[in-house]
């Protein structure tokens, strides 16, 4: 497979300084929480656009304790952020993202796009995201930054698109399984579950705890933009294009993503060969946990973590490869997973300063 | 499509005595609660294999208002339920029930059984429940009791094999759109995800709200018993045969059930007509709603009710329906339907003592 | 002990038609629900502030399946309540309801208020509710309809302050005491906490389920505007008056209140002078349940009934009596003592229409 | 008051070797993963009682990734431990420490107890922990280890208590407002709420899911274990004896424990001259975290962390001091406070290793 492994090379030395806009949503103080441990990337900017002029311990009272607790939260622009960093994580909302990047590029930081802004072709923009791409010719240079697939890309890359939470995990099963034939290229589905911190920090009486709590519920049929994520991913991946359907279902958690995904099964393979391809490809790389059959996935074991588990069963009686996958959605699917790729862009070890032990139970 | 309506006939006017095996566990706490709004059927027995000797208030204190809050559990023994009540609720384990139900129908009782002990043919039991079955001859005489689809069958049935919780939104969901020829007779994926009610009143570190909180696992994939269930029930409702797989994933609710199954659309078939098609299969039936695209099945509406929530939607993109169905696993996964079954067997009118209306928030 | 046992006379037979304010509220949803199991009352008209011209089944989409589901939200206009009902609930807001309150009453309505504007004297508004009370003239005329101490002035009254969910368990557990001189008239202090749903339906960042799951904070200390009605509940039951320290937290549930009271206890009382003092104020009073020594108050069984548990212990190292109450904040704390309180004024039955069996598990 | 600071001494250079009791519990479980950051402690040995053979990996899936994922847990003998460690951090349950604690200090060991054996004199066990002391004569040489209050004891101390969950949180609210007569020496009421995880790892129906969501029970009323704790606490830092009255009740989260203490308010202070009080007593220690008033404790920002939050609050009304506090109870009440306290016996400092920073939401 097109499995492409970075290059580590030695960090220069120094700390680098590094931006966080949309700093007062989840993901921005993901990014700031996880920041702290690291020691090679230092917070020296936070940006935002409907919160500026509040200090980072107003909008985030957890990270009161930090060094950076007092610093205010800045107006977007681009030659202020260029002259307070080196590298910008923007964790602003899709839409506003592609609307600011390009400056960034052009004042010459390198920058993680956490937005689906820049993941898709130009053209999937009007369908699935409901606007005109302002940058399309920007989009030939970001890397879709899934570390344990496109690792080598990543290094050196200037713009990075970081993966949505559930494209992360569907990916990362499929993708193996596809490339060593022992499934077809044909529809993958994928049922996924997911925490309410994925639909953000705005109150909406839909994210309220007197709707959540004892509810299920599909959102989005059959529309959800990570839908051609996943199937660009897995055709960056493996060279072969799978349609995708994808399920969302909202369940009573704040943190987590399960994905489920159904694919046809190659005949006479079992969970064996399954997991042992799956085991193959992540050798060695230390956030991808795979469970054997028998095993459980469980998003509460990665929660707080850059860990994703994966879990793949044959059936043969339907000829279906089922291929779960859990990951922290703020975390290997926002957060952790665009440290890592920060890391990965400066030639810096991909684990630096991200955990995995999960604070269970 | 083969829905049977069942011809109402009018009660004979007395109440029926009825009793209630397995009453301390969850689902014979949710027949006696629902039992005691019922007009027609009064509870006279309970019954119990562990619980032998307590009190109904002492094993369910939510029940301490009801007049047979000081009953006390029975060991049980056919001839003195006999002497007792007219009708049976079996909410036995798996294995337990089909142990005694033959001697419970020899004493001329009627039965409704809760456990999964009737509902399959004789050979599947080994594979599927692990146990070889004890009166394979009792088997044809069950009648599976679905009443949106076999309501006539039910209607004076001496042994009805009241459905699992998570086929019955299945099999509901999937019958009509097969018996039409929306979707192909190919194989039918089933996305299931429960509350901690469905695994019982057991004490089991899997269970505890320490492991359960913030997590979603998926289980038993794919071997659960409910498979050859749901298998059965479309054979049963449409006369085609189609092979399931089924993948269940606890998620951290107390009640619902949310299945989401993927069947093969029929070319050219889109939403409205799957839409249409539900709709005209349960015109009239109080206790499915079928939500419109758009909608957003949510089984916090079913909590404490009866109904089905029911939605279908055509993704021609990977031509897939998508069927989702959500009930809560006590009433209408269970209790509620076992008590929508005897209404039928008593030739009551269905809905007799049934509640519609959730608890909500 | 001032206790009025309520003089039930017998129906006119015919069903009172009901209107509800504040109809797409919580407690407006949690009114209608009730009430469409309530034989002699019937809704006919729905009024709301801001969702005027939704369907009922718009604005709570679990009441589908009532006759009133297609009812549209109409402004409120005494007049034309008037001419559609004979008493009105009302679940307006606190200020909100005092406005049209004096209308409906000269239209020739019954009221029952939810709201917290009757039920103090009109110098304590501006201090606890942040408003000057607009027509003072009328709270003589309010009757605080707390029914089981209160019931016999609650019988034929035409303006109902029903309690609030927090002042209802506390009342009924102290009053008793303080009357029997098992605890002294010295300040009670009460630590409540509640659910979500005490919050409203109001979107908000701090009801969140991100911001509740794994949260307990206190609020409003100490200035909780439920405090001076605790004080002056119990000195209408007692005619003694003591001060209340009232400190709310909230939890994670979606309903239920628990109040924990510490109170002095007389000299030489004991934990079982304080449960018999409670049973015998209380026996035959089919809400309350009053538990033994060694028994543990949950709130979770009284949820969706209008049950109300009680529990008091003595504690002779400290000289305290603690006093446990739990409601459904929803029903005994809002709409179904609302509903007992319509039967009382209407001379029915006090339990008509009201459920005490929870949905449990 | 009576607050030694401790001498941070530098540590001798080397890693300390420690052992883990109870390592198959949830304290256990969270002592591993706190130390896995800690750059001069190691695991070097792990004990339980009934796992003993389970790989930590095999009982903690959590932490798979860990290089002692694979160390087995070992029976507890007290020569083999002191081959293996310097130090042992006990989490067995009460009564299982003081059986064999006398024998890790007789062989060498420095010995941190999480568990009540070693907190109180010896007469107070019969009555609230339902034993006799075994080893009474080692209760003088152990040390309370509250570190913030009695870090300079802690110092070089061979045997530390450490505190209970509700202790740490009341004590270091109470001491400093009585020390400084902001209150009087009379008997405090002590309101606790608490998560799931202080049942422990045990499977018991009460603490079942079903059995917790939606669910607020008071427990242990008025004789918890650690009301004589709170009382001794108080006194040691403060010289002044005051009785306290404890309630604790569970509330549906994990982790968290919230106290709410109600104090008498000495005549004429107000929440400023409380406030100011505890910023003072804390200045400069990193994991107290004093709110003002207005600003609201909130357990979920403690999750995870060694940091307790805490705020007091006047109510001139009923002279009451309202002195919330709130903490992880596995950190700070349990596995965080222990190595709080190892870092000061052996001379580091006291924050080395540990988390301040929440998962957050």
């Amino acid at each position: 497979m097109d499995v492409i492994e970075p290059q580590v090379q030695p960090s220069a030395g120094g700390v680098t300084r590094v931006a966080v806009l949309g700093a007062s949503g989840y993901a921005g103080g993901e990014l700031v929480r996880l920041l702290a441990s690291h020691p090679l990337l230092e917070v020296t900017f936070l940006g935002a656009k409907d919160s500026v002029g509040k200090r980072l311990a107003e909008s985030h009272p957890h990270l009161a304790s930090l060094p950076q607790a007092s610093l205010e939260l800045q107006p977007i622009d681009a030659e202020v952020i260029a002259g307070a960093a080196d590298l910008v994580f923007s964790s602003l909302p899709n839409g506003a993202s592609s609307a600011i990047v390009p400056a960034l590029l052009d004042a010459g930081l390198r920058v993680i796009d956490l937005a689906g802004d820049f993941r898709l072709p130009a053209e999937a923009y009007p369908e699935w995201y409901g606007f005109t791409h302002p940058a399309p010719e920007r989009l030939d240079k970001a890397v879709y930054g899934l570390p344990e697939l496109f690792g080598a890309r990543v290094a050196g890359a200037e713009l990075i698109a970081n993966p949505g939470c559930y494209p992360t995990p569907v990916i990362l099963g499929i993708a193996p399984l596809l490339r060593a034939k022992l499934i077809e290229p044909a529809p993958v589905r994928v049922d996924g579950k997911t925490g309410l911190s994925g639909a953000g920090r705005s109150a909406a009486e839909a994210s309220l705890f007197t709707s959540t709590e004892e509810s299920v519920r599909p959102y989005r049929v059959p529309r959800h933009q990570h839908t051609p994520e996943m199937e660009r991913g897995i055709d960056l991946a493996t060279g072969r294009s799978v349609r995708v359907l994808f399920v969302p279902h909202l369940v009573p958690t704040v943190r987590g993503v399960v994905t489920t995904a159904y694919a046809s099964l190659t005949e006479g393979v079992g969970t064996e060969a399954l997991t042992a391809c799956l085991r193959a490809a992540y050798d060695g790389r230390r956030f991808v946990r795979v469970l054997p059959a028998g095993g459980m996935v469980d998003s509460k074991r990665t929660r707080g973590t850059n860990v994703v588990e994966l879990q793949a069963v044959a059936d043969d009686r339907t000829g279906t490869a089922v291929v779960v996958g859990a990951v922290d959605n703020l975390v290997k699917g926002a957060a952790g997973q665009a440290i890592q790729n920060a890391n990965l862009a400066l030639g810096l070890d991909e684990a630096t300063g991200l955990p995995t032990l999960a604070v269970y139970p």
